[in-house]
């Protein structure tokens, strides 16, 4: 996922679930989180790489929105449920972070990508 | 990668060659190009998944300078020689784009990334 601030992009791997029209994600607090709090203009790419001939690619660009309590709690709810789906995956990163910074207290961000428009490029053997 | 116009990112995914203060990329003429050509700021983010607690990302920020003739004729060849390196994976994106657009002269850019800054995370098992 990329964001950009003063026109200084800034790419980050990130987890995420699809559902047709957006793109939730989870996050601690950082500087991915105050770039797109500042300019919620977003780009994502996903791939799925068999091997060198055989692989697809998806590009999103779309906006960001935050879901904070207690306005998005509903929906905070809904991505938190798709997100745990994928076995935690989210709890390295953040476990990772704690680590670095002995503060068990960082704050969780549940956030969703709104779609503007999606491409892509498929390769077949 | 990632590149930004007007403040809304742009991320692609590209193969590169990496050497102390810089990396090596190839690309067909198009969308990120454009972009860098109109604003340097880059940023790239690569990662080594064995599994999910066991993985590392490193995240550049730097600045696109195009390999053009005949003033980098000798960087050019340079990043070709790297680039091939690996299996000319580089091949793949542009058949596939010249079988889209039906147009066989499509133009091929090496360009470079000047590093200004590189971070990363590390998990462990």
């Amino acid at each position: 996922m990329a964001c950009s601030l003063d026109n200084q992009p800034y790419v980050v791997p990130v987890g995420f679930s699809y559902e047709p029209g957006c793109v939730y994600i989870f996050s601690t607090l950082g500087k991915k989180i105050e770039c797109m709090r500042q300019n919620p203009k977003v780009c994502l790419q996903a791939d799925e790489i068999r091997n060198d001939s055989d692989w697809l690619s998806v590009i999103v660009t779309g906006t960001y929105l935050e879901l904070g309590e207690p306005q998005y709690t509903e929906q905070r709810q809904h991505a938190r449920k798709l997100l745990e789906r994928h076995n935690n995956w989210w709890l390295n990163p953040l476990a990772e972070r704690r680590e670095q910074t002995d503060d068990v207290s960082i704050k969780t961000v549940f956030f969703r990508i709104d779609i503007n428009a999606m491409s892509g490029l498929r390769a077949t053997p």
